[in-house]
């Protein structure tokens, strides 16, 4: 319980419940989604990536968005973030607020790709901007607002994206009052040095901003980017429980589970052995990493939960 | 061809004939593994492990040795490397390099580890030392010789490893005037801080001395460890092709798959996106990356192979 009264180094999201499990084939119930935040909770993520006030229809892996929220036994000190793609999200997410059960972080999604916003938020990237400005404006002061970039270190479909762009997208949300913003390296593309040269750009167009990596493992270079990001002061870092989720596979980047998230175990495995702290106990992670493969009844993508922790592995005698 | 010409800013070694093929429980045909050192011939690469010289009743893998070294289409300015265990295989490397189709490159083995040692080499480290000197006195002047340190960033018996022991281990060899060592994270425990802080032990310790990574990915680290060597000035690295092989799985970190080498396709790719040179042709070392699948028959852990090049997702815009 000693890590929950001090800052950690680096604050991880763990995004199982919302970004992991958004692609899965089956439904995965209530009950159990609330089972596996409620493990989260427990092993010590101040930040919960919960569920998506999506359009049931259209995304019903998140239909139970409000009932998963109502559910789930809260900490003090842990905010549980739900996704909000259009005005609609976040006016339920008020409401779910108002009777009590809401969510305390809400984040509005922005691409740096004209062709990936139009393909899959349905709008152009002016049409984009004003959409977030209303949203803002609706939750105004209600949550905590956390704005995302993604393809923030290339598109899947435009190729390279220009970092002072990406900036410049950040500063928007920056303007907006919107002071946390996610980097998505959706597609994987991202390197330790275009990493570097974004957020280096991110910071100078947007000092204000605390930007957060989430970068995906689709080439096996997210940790590497996620060293490279902690090098130029990034303290915030998104990964979810066995590297599901993520990027779908529509755009031909491979079959499923080579598209997907950070694995949360390797990434703070490799971060505790650094002595680089994140609050997590890592016995109550790898219960919830478990409980996670329970859930989707196969074996995740966390190589720690395979090959066991690098902390573990090193015992007493770690050097830190 | 252009790039074989000028020295690129980081030489691979292509370890998926000897290390890669190590522990496959199928013998691979002559055949196959001259083909496949041939297509990494093709590809770029400057140095290739060939094959081991191991007793081939204990090693049957490498019961061929000599017929590869014999049979593989040499490149000017490639060397090819064979695994030394013991004086008697460098009596076989000198027969075959007087022969005329011997390795360039001879490694000689030493673990940073008591225990390891033992059971792994079935010496001492005192014993070890003994039969090292031995070797290189026989080698002399007739090979490039390379040093392994293996266990170098954490023992799957002791745990933590002392970096100044390390570094003595270095200098060892390099007072015996060798001066290429391996560093093998030989279970994959390092971290990009354990790396850092290793290279500068070894640099202060061996300033003569080259230093190779040779990281496993067995946590999924490796390429951000490689990434922390580079920063501390080593221009040398160890992968294999799909990142088969590496460490057996006796030590129960983890099944087959997941003790492993990295990945070359990702290491390259992931340098070269960064600007930084490896000389290799992508496309030919793709093509290579299939072959090896092809010969395995089995799709391997490179995650490039299933994902696509990154250098070639960021398209022509790739901006480095």
């Amino acid at each position: 319980m000693e890590n929950e009264l001090s800052a950690p180094d680096v604050v991880i999201c763990e995004c199982f419940a919302r970004d992991g499990l958004q692609h899965e084939a089956q439904f995965v119930p209530t009950q159990a989604k609330v089972n596996v935040i409620d493990a989260f909770t427990a092993a010590g993520f101040r930040r919960i990536e919960a569920t998506s006030y999506s359009h049931p229809v259209r995304v019903p892996a998140f239909s139970d968005a409000s009932d998963v929220l109502a559910q789930i036994s809260r900490k003090q000190g842990v905010a549980y973030k739900a996704t909000c793609p259009n005005r609609r999200a976040v006016e339920r997410a008020i409401a779910d607020r108002q009777a009590g059960h809401g969510a305390e972080e809400l984040s509005l999604l922005a691409s740096a790709s004209e062709s990936h916003t139009q393909r899959n938020l349905r709008t152009s990237r002016a049409g984009q901007w004003t959409r977030i400005e209303e949203m803002v404006e609706l939750a105004a002061g209600r949550f905590t607002l956390v704005g995302v970039v993604s393809m923030a270190l290339g598109c899947a479909i435009e190729g390279s994206v220009d970092p002072v762009s990406v900036a410049a997208d950040v500063a928007k949300f920056a303007e907006l009052g919107v002071e946390l913003v996610t980097i998505g390296d959706t597609i994987g593309a991202g390197n330790p040095r275009s990493v570097r040269r974004l957020f280096r750009e991110i910071s100078s167009a947007a000092p204000g901003v605390k930007p957060i990596a989430h970068f995906h493992n689709t080439r096996g270079s997210a940790l590497a980017n996620c060293m490279a990001a902690l090098e130029e002061g990034c303290t915030m870092i998104d990964s979810a429980m066995g590297g599901v989720g993520g990027h779908p596979s529509q755009f031909s980047y491979g079959g499923e589970g080579f598209t997907g998230n950070l694995a949360t175990e390797d990434l703070v495995d490799l971060l505790e052995a650094q002595g680089i702290s994140t609050g997590i106990d890592l016995d109550a992670m790898m219960k919830a990493s478990h409980l996670c493969e329970e859930i989707l009844e196969r074996p995740l993508h966390s190589m720690v939960a395979r090959a066991g922790l690098a902390t573990q592995a090193l015992g007493a005698k770690l050097d830190v």
